[in-house]
């Protein structure tokens, strides 16, 4: 189906229907593509609010795509990303970042009229950009964006949980073109979840997020990769205790999600990893020149700014 | 006292007093020097296994000293560091490691003939070598150099609790002239608390913890530093979730306690830093070269070098 046909159809049915006095028949039917921890535990969360309808799934690994109907996860697993989202009224694309474009790509043709699609990468510019490529130039009404701020290190749909995003934020990034009807759609889910739900520029989300998330990943992994070369690796790590379990925890993540994000978000993480090595570079010269009292500041000051903030991290 | 003279003393008491029949009589006073996080939690976990007929305390901070008294920490809390250790068969020297010779040497004219004195440090060859030129050149048999692989980010007697090294690790580094008898009592009075202990050599220790508790200290102040440096901060501290709050845990820990960590095992910290500065280059060179093939791979060695050693981890 053609873009601008389907941003009619996005205009005069999501309207209608969220102007619906039947509460009850407004309960949508969700579809999800990629069934891993996010996209399975947001079809567990929807459930356990008694939110959907019905849940349609769809993975192309067959063994999610089975382990999401026997553990519950979804009502019908379906045999492609085309079939699952037919009677869908809400599609979630909850793949990894770079899948975004192939993900909607073979969803398009099979989309109900005034059905919203959505996403949960944790890049918002690269998923803009694709969806806009994919549709032909624009980004559609009906298209939103969002990014919830919630995970482990696990992935896979037997790690998914439904309280996984209460309390958590999600974050939304709406676009130029967006249909206030479809922002609130996915707004309401999201609540339903129990995710505080906010709104951020696209740009601003990257930039953030290449901070307190992307970097820290890509340093994480930069720090086992080190430690696993030396030849006594094995006595090293047999020799970890709880900081560095918590510090490396996120180097368990799924090497391919990371991989996307990074990419899709490079030229912030580039900047990060930059200032970052400029600012081990620093505390390495106040080491080798015996600047102990300058070390101690700046621990003392690190531990300060994170003091701070902790009661906003959850 | 001269240390050849309590060296004499140590070969004679000490094993005449571990060959005593009466077990009863065994239960030694403890001296904790230094009431914080470690301090405090060995007297509470030694009280709690009835392994101590008495806990005299002492810390320079005398909010602390009392803050140990009405929590039941101690049973009595000294007017000097010399005062605790009159009466005490072990001395745990819980001080900030670069501590550690001002702590033995205000508590050395006091100790009793046989007393064994041991510490908590996580530095081993900093601390032998401080003990060496406190004791006029060698390191006596009566001091036992250990190390609890245990903590969290807090400090303070409030924060210590009887648990905390349950199922950890406590490293013994015997010295060249270590007595026995008095490695033997420091073993049973850690192995009452429910920690393995094993030996290592000093050197190795050293090398071993720089890698697996110094050196991401380091990263994850440099981490926080950075981040707090920008305009943005507070948008961006605001913004954090699960995963900046596990790997910046250890940033919220002691400035002046990690200042001398890093101090006192400085060569062993630059080398990994400079190593890990080398690895980042790696990272931003495959980023800046989009290499996104060699990037994924390195994720994946991280994630299963980690994953590999995970059980061992506690």
């Amino acid at each position: 189906m053609h873009c601008a046909t389907r941003i009619r159809q996005c205009f005069s049915r999501t309207d209608s229907r969220l102007r619906g006095n039947d509460k009850q028949k407004m309960k949508p039917v969700l579809a999800v593509i990629g069934l891993g921890l996010i996209g399975g535990s947001l079809a567990r969360a929807l459930r356990s609010a008694d939110a959907v309808a019905a849940i349609h799934g769809f993975d192309p690994d067959d063994a999610q795509c089975q382990a999401a109907v026997a553990l519950g996860v979804i009502d019908h697993a379906a045999a492609s990303a085309a079939e699952a989202v037919r009677e869908a009224d809400v599609v979630v694309l909850a793949v990894p970042v770079l899948r975004t474009a192939e993900a909607l790509a073979a969803v398009l043709p099979a989309l109900k009229p005034g059905a919203v699609v959505t996403d949960v990468g944790s890049t918002k510019q690269s998923v803009l950009a694709d969806v806009q490529r994919v549709c032909g130039g624009t980004v559609p009404p009906w298209f939103v964006a969002a990014h919830p701020i919630a995970g482990t290190e696990k992935s896979g749909v037997a790690a998914s949980f439904a309280e996984l995003f209460k309390g958590k934020r999600l974050i939304l990034t709406p676009h130029a073109a967006q249909n206030a009807a479809a922002l609130e759609t996915v707004r309401a889910l999201w609540q339903m979840t129990g995710a505080r739900v906010v709104q951020m520029d696209a740009a601003r989300h990257d930039a953030i997020f290449a901070a307190t998330s992307h970097l820290p990943h890509v340093l994480a992994y930069s720090f086992v990769e080190l430690l696993s070369q030396g030849e006594s690796s094995e006595e090293i790590f047999s020799n970890a205790g709880g900081g560095f379990r918590d510090f490396t925890r996120i180097a368990s993540s799924s090497p391919q999600m990371w991989h996307d994000i990074v990419r899709a978000n490079a030229p912030e993480v580039l900047g990060l990893l930059t200032a970052q090595i400029k600012q081990l570079q620093k505390m390495q010269a106040l080491i080798e020149q015996q600047q102990w009292a300058d070390l101690q500041a700046l621990f003392e000051r690190a531990r300060t700014a994170r003091e701070r903030y902790l009661a906003d991290i959850e």
